[in-house]
């Protein structure tokens, strides 16, 4: 069987099981292992608090394209896609480890390109590049580990959604696919909407101090929305054993999507991934919190409800439930 | 200019000064940062004590053959060199994550291998493997992290070498090179000799109880051996601003080497790399306490010198200084 037929989150499933299956390491390591792999970061526990691990990588032909992408954009993405997944658990991030891989033929004015976007990033948020390797390779690699802690003795975990939460996320999503579309046109697209798009997918933003304040509102439950709004909103319903409803008419779609994709606009919204917003479950009383304490959007999208099918229902704008197929991203299975 | 006209460690030159000039971020991550980029491991301080990070990658075509290694020694091996990385410092491995790319037309089966290989290291030495992910690629690429701490407020570096220091090391260099030699030869290579070379290419050993052992012992100067004996004492000599000579008739050359490779014996030893031994400076009583305490062979090989061109001395079997050209691995460089 190929590793194309299972798919990236089948793969996951089975690298999940195999080390589940394994003995149990007798060092200190494995008892004060809070969350292992299937969340965003690995968490575990120290004498004085929790501690953050996460890592994450940018390859080329898969995730991005040099004709595309600026190596300055390039190192700032690789950096924001990780602090994402410490965003996701409201992790504070403090340290990033690079491991390169590039072509001996690669000019050394790029590779300086690509550490000025980390760095940007880097100092953005408070956290320092301490270590790294660099290794020669047909092609570039950049894979990045961040780690961090967290305030108090709890993280946002994937498994924590529970029947009568509302569902909400942070800003808005698909504007990144809708960049990457236009990215990939042979002109360039100008104006104020293409340059908002495009600078989503080359830029994203990731919602640390969000994530952060989600946890001091006492949300338990949380994402970050890489694969897709409804393919994560998927991934929290397996993980916390729930069903889940979006209702289409809520979903925020941004007067730049609008603008430059009428008709696929909702689409994108629901399936366009690489948005690294967050989205969040939590009773109506908290939401309503976070609404007022955060200072980007909050938006109310749905609610989880019981159901053993750990599956995402949309609500279309005639109030029909859509079956939903393939919604997101995965790297083995690109999407048709 | 490329990056192969600078190489390796031109390289990771260039991004240190890149990364020294950034400014430092405002976060307490900066002020507690005790090593960055350029030793084994970065090291910071918490309210409890030293935490360390390592990441190294192995590349498919670069660091491995699929014909000449199996994905369960991959795997294995891939987990021991960060590990030596930890051992380098005198450090306590504790987590690790894993970054993977690989093709989508990949048997399921050989990733299990790979993780196989992974457990078992992980199980030997009682670290956890916490997190990952998995992305595709048209080759092979397994990054992974490691972290740890340390015992009490010191680790072992590369930038406390002083004159006077003996040079010694553990165990045996040029095994894997050696290993690695026969492996590519076409026919299959029989015997005992060739047994322990290829084990030593295929399932390195890092020395994890050795590097804390020396640090008990109030050792201050050590890397580990993975770019070859003479190219990673001259890391040494750079980082800590002095010159160093090693006796040819000192370094010891394991009987497996001798008996496989007669006239290059010494060569292997001196530049093989990917030996993953750990080399140490130390005062002559103190050198004397570690052979006393540990049960590997201790070799004492040379010592530190006083002298501005950070270079490393050979001495020869008839007493002369030999010139030493590219003595180890440089990956944008291969060697002649």
């Amino acid at each position: 069987m190929k590793v194309s037929e299972i798919g990236e989150f089948g793969l996951i499933g089975h690298i999940t099981e195999a080390i589940g299956k394994a003995e149990n390491p007798p060092g200190v390591s494995g008892e004060n292992l809070l969350i292992g792999i299937g969340d965003d970061a690995a968490v575990w526990s120290t004498a004085i608090g929790l501690e953050l691990a996460t890592t994450d990588s940018l390859v080329q032909g898969t995730h991005f394209d040099l004709k595309t992408t600026s190596w300055i954009d390039l190192g700032w993405k690789a950096v924001a896609v990780n602090l994402s997944d410490i965003a996701a658990m409201g992790g504070i991030p403090r340290y990033a480890l690079v491991s390169l891989t590039l072509p001996g033929d690669l000019d050394v004015d790029f590779v300086a390109s690509l550490y000025k976007g980390m760095l940007r990033i880097a100092n953005e948020f408070g956290i320092s590049i301490v270590g790294g390797n660099v290794t020669a390779s047909r092609i570039v690699t950049i894979a990045i580990t961040i780690i961090g802690d967290a305030d108090g003795k709890a993280v946002l975990t994937r498994t924590a959604a529970v029947p009568g939460d509302l569902v909400a996320i942070t800003g808005y999503t698909g504007l990144s696919a809708a960049g990457l579309r236009l990215l990939k046109r042979r002109r360039p697209v100008e104006g104020d909407a293409a340059q908002v798009l495009q600078q989503a997918h080359l830029r994203p933003m990731p919602r640390i101090s969000e994530g952060q304040a989600l946890l001091h509102h006492n949300v338990k439950a949380a994402i970050d929305i890489s694969d897709g709004l409804v393919a994560d909103l998927s991934h929290v319903c397996k993980a916390s054993g729930v069903d889940a409803r979006i209702n289409e008419n809520m979903v925020p779609l941004h007067p730049a999507l609008k603008a430059a994709f009428k008709k696929n606009a909702m689409k994108l919204a629901l399936s366009g991934g690489e948005d690294y917003e967050l989205l969040f479950t939590a009773p109506p009383q908290i939401v309503e919190q976070v609404k007022q304490d955060l200072t980007c959007p909050v938006t109310v999208i749905g609610e989880i409800t019981r159901g053993k099918s750990c599956r995402v229902h949309l609500v279309d704008a005639s109030g029909d439930i859509v079956s939903l197929q393939q919604t997101g991203w995965d790297h083995f299975r690109p999407q048709v």
